[in-house]
């Protein structure tokens, strides 16, 4: 990177706020995926103005940018592949306006998701979509990749929430929508940004919808001897006009793997169904009681709860499973090749068949749960990492698993984003995605070589694992 | 027109799929708005096939290209104000798919809204946003402006429940999102769709997500002495954590034209909010008295009802604003000038009160009603047509409207979109739309001189009204 760009940043960001050290450098190279590349300088802005200051210089020079917010990206969205200015967006964390009888509330990006229903919870509100990674993801991340989680189904993704947004792209700081719910006054720009995985623009605000907070929980915990008979379980729920605000799958090997590292009481099962309906204090006993009922005959057993002690174990099951199948095994990992294809909800069982099918042929073990709910699945590879010969088989089924979500008419990803993980199996017209990337940002300066590099995307996987 | 272009026409559709006759071009000059242009020529395809290859001569030679589905659009969108093609895409009308347990549908763009939810409601299931045209407007026309209604508080508008998409861009048919809830895998470009008003491309096909039908409803009526307090009520309401299924206003203008055209039962007030609530039939009577409990001491009198009947009379009465405000007084019609602003919620009675002083000072009377718990507002402003005088002094307060909602964090335009009366009060960056617009219909042949005519715009409003 020249010279006279470093200066430029000086001008505009205080020294504290910049940072050139090789070993902050090298730090800053991460995020939560399996790649790493060095930026030339990290800065930390504290305004919508310094960004647009900073990404103006960028453009002149013609120099990367790539914003971070916590680096949880789990597919290399916040490694800067081609290095450039990396944007530590953290330091932006206000939450700017909540207004309740209006339904919204404002904040910086770097603001954090725990953080933010925190302060919603003390008027009864909060931001629904509910990323794995929300106790430490910034809502600006959140937007980038169109994270959610596992209440979608009932309360749908971030895009469903960005009711405006303002924006740096190359060519100046913008801002698009409203503070009002509804809006047909112009392009959708800012739910265009949703899930663009900053290679458009820098989003320095925010303005989301909020809900109320429901009155109460209760769980069905649901047990199965066949993974295909789990899913007409979930089938029957849906089809039933219940839409619970969480259901969730495990299989085999997620099971074996939380009962051992963590010691949680789950049955036996081929597969688990977690259920959990939320709503008004009155009416969830009766719900869970409509799930237990639909799901009699095909389950092999059924629980069903609103102690609030054994729902926080359940969910802790759940959640421990990927910690859990790093442990599964000595001199085993899990990694997350391919790790979040969705497919219409009831594709989940034959996805998941065909996912122990594909493990059995390479000789791999892979362990498959997430949102069933919402056709939402995460599987992961355990594979010794010393292990070349492993690599290569682990390769080749997550090349046959993206395949196989295909033919069941899914996609690769429902939530985490493509970044450089994914890129080879990105979904949607690249004329048309090329088109707009080149009207907003033609020298391509933002977040280069992630999502856009369609048709260099195999190249730019295999360089940067 | 050139005549290669009719004959080329010709090779793509049978002649009983192309009007050339001048009646029928001059009749599909209108839709719904007080806006007139003639196409050179209507086709009528039949399939995403058909309208890829209309499309290809069209941006070959030039020429303009306008969709069309029921024609209820209020705002010009689909008068062809450059002439050119119009297309006729109600042929389109095949529900391609109804996935109950998968949670989505697919239709052809032409499909009409009401007849989409009849096929719905025999699996317990329904499309949400519920425009006031429902039962003559299609899901294309929907998507093209963002369509909502009077359930949006609790359900979205169209662009949250917009899956996937097939678009016909000038270079050609490409499809975006996916048959899955969730997607983070490439750009949401069927979000930037959405609202854009075949500004960008022509719909063939749309992929929906469903909802599961409620099992109940019940209604409050309650009056209001003055229409601060029932802006009060509406924010305590939204406050308490409750999010209704509709919950609308009408100002006295309103009141007093729907007791006087249709004779229905309704109090004398200042304003009256009309509050639904949905959901298990155990609960929607708890829910409703809840309501009247949160409007006690605020309103002056309060009904609620689970009756079918009455319920079903106090909705006549709603939906009956618009035609009774036509009926008002003798010489007057209502016109759409300035009709479906979006405010805040909690700004909607200080909306209502500078509407009724702004309509006070130009000496015309303006009728408000609307979707107060989105914030969504809909004026009718009632002169004598022949008037010149009225039309001017109209135009002043219209204009004076729009910056009222301007000051109050409000735009023009929630669920109506911008088409032509609208264009000088257009929401977002400019340039940005400019770009987006450039780099996907560089020739500016999809449906031009409508929203995109960001610069030229008021040109474009006094010569077409």
């Amino acid at each position: 990177m020249e010279q006279i760009v470093i200066d430029k940043l000086h001008d505009i960001l205080s020294s504290d706020r910049i940072f050139t050290d090789k070993a902050d450098l090298y730090a800053y190279g991460f995020d939560a995926s399996i790649h790493h590349a060095t930026p030339d300088i990290v800065v930390k802005p504290k305004s919508s103005e310094e960004v647009e200051e900073i990404v103006k210089i960028a453009n002149e020079y013609g120099v990367p940018v790539v914003a971070r917010g916590a680096g949880t990206a789990l597919c290399g969205q916040a490694v800067p592949i081609h290095g450039g200015i990396l944007l530590d967006m953290t330091g932006m964390n206000k939450i700017k306006e909540i207004r309740v009888e209006d339904l919204y509330c404002v904040v910086e990006p770097g603001v954090i998701y725990a953080k933010l229903n925190e302060a919603l919870a003390k008027y009864g509100f909060f931001f629904p979509p509910t990323p794995g990674s929300g106790d430490v993801c910034t809502i600006g991340g959140m937007i980038a990749v169109n994270a959610s989680g596992m209440r979608a189904i009932k309360y749908g993704a971030t895009r469903d929430y960005v009711l405006g947004l303002e924006i740096v792209f190359p060519y100046g700081r913008v801002r698009f929508g409203s503070k009002t719910l509804k809006n047909s006054a112009g392009y959708q720009v800012e739910r265009l940004i949703v899930g663009s995985e900053g290679t458009l623009g820098i989003i320095t605000e925010a303005t989301l919808r909020i809900s109320p907070l429901p009155e109460k929980r209760a769980v069905a915990l649901a047990s199965f001897n066949d993974v295909v008979k789990a899913g007409e379980g979930v089938a029957a729920i849906i089809a039933s006009g219940m839409i619970p605000s969480a259901l969730e799958i495990m299989d085999k090997v997620c099971i074996e793997a939380v009962k051992k590292a963590m010691g949680i009481d789950l049955p036996d099962a081929e597969a688990l169904l977690l259920i959990e309906v939320d709503g008004k204090a009155g009416e969830v006993r009766e719900s869970i009681e409509k799930v237990a009922k639909i799901l009699e005959g095909k389950a092999s057993q059924i629980e069903f709860t609103d102690d609030e002690e054994r729902m926080a174990e359940l969910w802790r099951g759940r959640k421990g499973v990927l910690p859990s199948l790093s442990r599964y095994g000595e001199d085993m990992v899990s990694v997350s090749l391919a790790d979040d294809m969705s497919v219409p909800i009831s594709k989940v069982p034959y996805a998941i068949k065909e996912f122990q099918e594909i493990a059995k042929k390479y000789g791999i073990i892979v362990g498959t749960y997430g949102h069933a709910g919402d056709g939402n699945l995460h599987t992961k590879v355990l594979i010794n990492p010393k292990s070349p010969d492993a690599w290569q088989r682990a390769e080749k089924a997550v090349d046959k698993i993206y395949k196989a979500v295909n033919r069941l008419g899914g996609i690769a990803s429902g939530e985490h984003g493509i970044g450089i993980t994914k890129a080879p199996w990105i979904n949607g017209d690249i004329e048309t995605m090329e088109r707009i990337k080149a009207a907003i940002d033609p020298k391509n300066i933002m977040n280069p070589g992630k999502m856009e590099q369609w048709r260099k995307s195999i190249i730019a996987y295999l360089r940067y694992r």
